[in-house]
C-alpha cells in the first residue's frame, strides 16, 4: 500500500467567547484537516491545529509523503525532522498557552498530525477499528469529563449570534452551565478552566459546584495563573474537593514546591509536555498525573509510550484537550481505550462545538453516560462530509484568523491587558 | 483474523561447553518453538526459552490464545497475567544466571514469547517484513557482535562428538577462536564471557585480543562475578580498550560506585532488567547502557519502549543474548532495525550453533560483514523445516535435560563447585 494524495484543508469553527488566563477565545477557531488516500483505495484522517505556522510546515511536508507506505512511521518522523530542520528558524507564537503553539515542538507536531492519518488508513486497510490496531481495547469505553469555562454572552465582535449557554462569571452561572453539561451529555466529573477571575471568586465557583454535584470529581485548572502563595492557599482550601490541582503554577519546581507544601495531586500539560520535562519531573516531583495530548505528544503510539512511562514512575494519566473537531475527539477515545493506565475521564472542548461546525458525516457525536463508546467500524470510525468540510474551509478563507491569539482577541475588550502569568 | 491453531514443540540443541560465571553449559540447550496458524491460513513463529517452569506455563496459555485476534496484544498480556495468577506459586530456579530463569519474570516471559508470534502473524497478514510492521528500518543490517567464550574442548558426558572450536582458557586459544568467529562472520566488535577465570588471565586475554584487533571494541562480561574492589581494579586496567564493561558487579548499588570510582560506561541485563529496575537506575546511575532482550523485557513492542526510555534518560542501548536458533535471531533483528537508539552491535550465541541443529528452512543464516540484512519476505522471513523440528524434538524427549543447570553440570567437572557470584 502506498500513498497516493495527501490533501490538507485549513477550516475555521464557530468557537464561544471563553475565558483563560491567557484572555479568551476568538469567535472562530483554526484547525487543519488531513485527508490521505492510498493507491489501494484506503482513506486515512487526521485533524490538527490550523494555526498559520504549523500549517506551512505540513504544507511543506504532506507532498514528500506521497508514495510512503504508510507503516513507515520512522520514514514519516525523519520527513518530519527535516521539514523542520530545513524551514526558517520559527519565530516565537504571538500567544503562548498551550504546547500546541510552541515551535519547539514543530517535529512532534507535525508528526503527530500525520501519525493518526497514517494509522487510520494502516486499520481501514485491515478493516479493524483502530483501538484494535493499537493493541486491542481495555475499554468499551472512554469518560470524558465535563469541561467548564467563564465565558461573556457575546463575542466583541460578533459576527454570528449568541450560543446558547450565556453568561457564565458567577458561582449561579456556572453551576447552571455545569447542570447543562452534564444532563446533556452525562459527564460524571467536572473541570473548570480558571486563572480568569480572582482566586477566591474561583474558590466560591468550585464549592459552589462541589455543593450541587456531591460525589463528582472535580478539577481546577488555573494555567499557570497564579503565584505559588496564592496556589498553596487555594490548595489548602480546595484540598478535600479536588480530584486533581491542574497547572496552577507556571513552572515545574513551584509545581514541585507546591506538592511538598500541599501534599495534593498535581496534574499538568504545561510543565510536562515532552520527555525531556518528563525526566526532569521524576527527579523533582513536580507533577503527579500528565495529561497527555496525542497532538504535541507524538501521536497515538507516543501516547501509548507515555502511559507506559506513567506506570513505570508512579504517574497518573489523562488527558488535554484544545478546541477540535470528531476526529480529534475519536483518535483520543480510540488511543485511550487501549491504554490500560488511562484512569481519569479525559477532558473535551467538544461541548463548546456548534453542532452545525462539524466536519464529519452524520454530525456531531454523542456521548453516553458522559463517555464515547467505541464500535466496531475500520479505523477511526468517522468520514468527512465533504460539503461541511467545504463549507468550513470557506469560513477559514473569510473569518481572516490565521494563528490562535487570545491575548489579542482580550485586548478588544480591555485595551492594556497583558496576558503575563502569573497573575494572581 | 482469528487464531486457530497454537503448536508448542520443546526442542534440545547440542551446545558447546561454555564456561561462564555460573558454571558450564550442558550439552544441550533448550527451547521452546511456537507456530501458531490463523483461519486465514496465515502462521505465526516463535522461539523462546525451553526450561520446565517456562514451558509448563507456556503449555497452559496456548489453548486459551485460540479464537483471539492477533493483533490483541493487550487481551494476550491480560491472559498472560491471569496464567501466572493462577499457577502455583513458582519455585526459586536451581540456577540463575539471567532473567530468562527469574519466575518473577514469568508474565513477561509469556507475553514476549507469544507477542513475536502475533507480530509474525500480522505482518505475514500483511505481507510485509515484521521490521516495516513495527515502523520501518532505521537500517538495513543489523550488526552483531562476536561472542567469546572459555571452554573446555569436550563435555565430561560426552554424548557426541567434540565441536570443532576446541578449548580455549589462554589467550593464544582464546585470540585463535576470535580469528574464526571474525574471519568466519565478519564480526567488527568482540565480547568475552568473562568471570570464569582470575581476574588476571582475563585481562591478559582481553590485552591478546585488543593486540590481534586493534581497532575493534571490545567489551567484557564477568556475568556479576567480581566484588567491587576488583571490578574498579581490573576497570582501570583496561579502561581504554573496552566499549563498555558489562555487568562487572553483581548488584546496581556496586555498578553505581564502580561507575563513580572509574567513569567507565557500564552496561547490563542483569541489574537493570525490567521497568521497576529501570526506574531505580535513574536514581543511582549504575548503569549507562542497557542490554535489551526481547524475551523478558515484553517481546519487541516493549523493547522499542525501552529504546525509547534510554532515549529519555540519556542511556545507551545494546542487546543481549542467550543460546538461540534463527527464529530469535530473526525477531532480534526485525526489531533491532525499528530502533533509531540501537548504536551498539547487538550480542549473539548464534555462531556457536552446531549448523545441523538448526529449525529453520535452509538451515543457518549467514552473518553478512557481521551483520542480518533484512530481506523483503514476509514477517520474521523464515520458516519451519518440520523434519529438523521433529529431530529436535526427539532429541528434546531423549536427552533428559529438563531445565538449564550450568552450576549441577559444573558439578560434574568440580564436585565442589558453588556457582555463588561474586567468585573474585
Amino acid at each position: 500500500m502506498k500513498l497516493q494524495s495527501v490533501r490538507l484543508t485549513p477550516i475555521a469553527f464557530k468557537d464561544p467567547p471563553l475565558l483563560n488566563a491567557a484572555g479568551i477565545h476568538e469567535p472562530y477557531a483554526l484547525r487543519t484537516i488531513i485527508e490521505l488516500e492510498s493507491d489501494t483505495g484506503h482513506i486515512g484522517l487526521g485533524e490538527t491545529y490550523g494555526d498559520a505556522p504549523v500549517l506551512q510546515l505540513l504544507q511543506v511536508l504532506a507532498p514528500l509523503l506521497r508514495g510512503m507506505d504508510p507503516f513507515d512511521l520512522n520514514g514519516l518522523r525523519r520527513r518530519a525532522q527535516q521539514v523542520v530542520d530545513q524551514a526558517a528558524p520559527a519565530a516565537a507564537p504571538a500567544f503562548a498557552l498551550a504546547p500546541g503553539t510552541d515551535p519547539a515542538k514543530n517535529v512532534q507536531k507535525l508528526y503527530s498530525a500525520f501519525e493518526v492519518a497514517f494509522l487510520d488508513m494502516q486499520a481501514r486497510y485491515l478493516g479493524m477499528p483502530l483501538v484494535d490496531l493499537l493493541g486491542g481495547r481495555v475499554r468499551e469505553a472512554v469518560p470524558f469529563s465535563a469541561y467548564l469555562f467563564f465565558k461573556y454572552a457575546r463575542h466583541i465582535d460578533a459576527p454570528y449570534a449568541d450560543d446558547a449557554w450565556g453568561e457564565a462569571l458567577t458561582p449561579a452561572q456556572l453551576v447552571a452551565q455545569a447542570e447543562t453539561m452534564v444532563s446533556r451529555h452525562g459527564f460524571q466529573s467536572i473541570k473548570l478552566k480558571a486563572g480568569v477571575l480572582a482566586p477566591d471568586q474561583e474558590v466560591a465557583c468550585l464549592r459552589a459546584l462541589a455543593d450541587r454535584f456531591p460525589g463528582l470529581p472535580l478539577r481546577i485548572d488555573p494555567n499557570g495563573n497564579w503565584s505559588l502563595e496564592t496556589a498553596i492557599r487555594v490548595g489548602k482550601q480546595l484540598g478535600g474537593v479536588l480530584q486533581y490541582y491542574e497547572d496552577p503554577c507556571p513552572s515545574l519546581k513551584e509545581m514541585a514546591a507546591l506538592h511538598q507544601a500541599t501534599g495534593l495531586p498535581l496534574a499538568t500539560n504545561m510543565v510536562v509536555t515532552d520527555l525531556a520535562q518528563f525526566r526532569a519531573n521524576t527527579t523533582v516531583q513536580g507533577s503527579q498525573i500528565i495529561l497527555s495530548d496525542h497532538h504535541y505528544w507524538g501521536g497515538l503510539r507516543d501516547t501509548q509510550l507515555l502511559a507506559r512511562l506513567c506506570e513505570t514512575f508512579g504517574l497518573g494519566l489523562s488527558m488535554h484537550s484544545n478546541s477540535h473537531l470528531g476526529i480529534s475527539l475519536m483518535a483520543m477515545a480510540h488511543v485511550a481505550a487501549s491504554v490500560p493506565l488511562l484512569s481519569y475521564a479525559c477532558d473535551t472542548h467538544y461541548p463548546w462545538l456548534d453542532p452545525a461546525e462539524e466536519v464529519i458525516a452524520g454530525g456531531q457525536l454523542a456521548f453516553h453516560d458522559g463517555a464515547i463508546v467505541l464500535g466496531d467500524a475500520p479505523g477511526l470510525g468517522v468520514d468527512i462530509d465533504p460539503s461541511a468540510l467545504a463549507r468550513l474551509h470557506q469560513q477559514y478563507l473569510d473569518c481572516g484568523i490565521r494563528a490562535r491569539n487570545d491575548a489579542a482577541q482580550m485586548r478588544k475588550y480591555q485595551p492594556s491587558w497583558s496576558g503575563q502569568a502569573p497573575r494572581f
